[in-house]
């Protein structure tokens, strides 16, 4: 990265971008997991979203929709999908406004960490405000992380 | 940009990218009011998600899953959630396909104003067929996008 | 792409960043049908989610969650916010790694395949386990291309 203004920032020879893809891979399988994890829990209890899934399980199955265990991972994963996949696009963007690698590097450390940790504080119910706490954390990171952005524009 | 033909299109100092930049840090802010929002009716109205939640309030709570209001907020973040996410992937694709500039920004532009303007009507429950008409509007425009993307291609 | 080593790889004249352009666009097409269907079915239902959304139809409607026609189909696309948008990423950070373009395009390919024949098995009900090896697929799909990222990074 000799020259960053007649290069691109968005590849893996920048070093911010590197972090970046390495910490959305992690957080990536991270949600992965939330499926297998309903799916474990699933078979588990022999509960199933479909009526055609009971012929999988061979000791039979039902269908419900409010058992607490299968519920609680299924908002954990819905939690994700709320907060994931929209800090991976912001990121993507903290890249292209060439930040301190410093900063952002450990923006990505950080963020992953608090939703791992939110993940496991959900699923084996852990007291409030600890989830409470991890949820606000990396939102205000996503939010540090927009502002950086937006006022990193010559144009607006 | 005086030389497109050697240089990323997915960085800021092109003009079409920092306006896409832009138009999805507002609708990603736009997305994280959503948990918010939620949050601020669970406080409201002292109806929570999970048992463990009920001891933050002062005042006490229970868990419920069917209060309108909530999950009339909780909707519309759905909602936001299986458009916004793949409209700014749209967008990143549309920007690497060297847009006219005037078109690609007023398609950032309006999509995000019908975006905001379908939350303000879903929450406040505006009648029908306002919210329709604003999510349809969205989607069209992201269609328009993917017709654009794909036929700017050369080997498909 | 002449010279890799100074140009983007995330550009429309990179031959994997136009495949996966256009499987990417493939696959929000079928995510953006998912909420079409869902209308589909509550217009011929006369099912609607919000008390408002009832005054559209002219037949009137009644508001219910738990019509199992409307709910297979939301479960469906519930289960593409699952994991396209992660996927999406996931394609993008692959084509950053300047992977081969044979086993690129194919994993892009394959990928669309499977969760086009997903949506289908699902919405159709056709007998488990084929929904579950479809969704299986994607998963090793995604899973694979990750481990290919984190193993072409030089500093991790």
């Amino acid at each position: 990265m000799s020259d960053n203004s007649t290069m691109g920032l968005l590849m893996m020879s920048n070093p911010v971008f590197e972090c970046y893809a390495f910490y959305s891979s992690i957080l990536i399988l991270k949600m992965i997991m939330m499926s297998f994890l309903t799916v474990l829990q699933r078979f588990r209890k022999k509960i199933f979203i479909s009526p055609e899934d009971t012929s999988i399980s061979k000791r039979g199955g039902e269908v419900k929709y409010d058992d607490p265990d299968i519920e609680r991972v299924r908002r954990a994963h819905l939690n994700d999908l709320e907060n994931i996949p929209i800090f991976l696009i912001t990121g993507l963007l903290l890249v292209a406004c060439k930040p301190p690698e410093m900063i952002a590097n450990n923006m990505f450390r950080i963020y992953t960490f608090v939703r791992i940790m939110h993940t496991i504080v959900y699923v084996f119910t852990l007291p409030q405000p600890t989830r409470a706490i991890l949820f606000i954390a990396g939102v205000i990171i996503n939010i540090i992380m927009i502002i950086y952005i937006i006022f990193s524009m010559h144009n607006f």
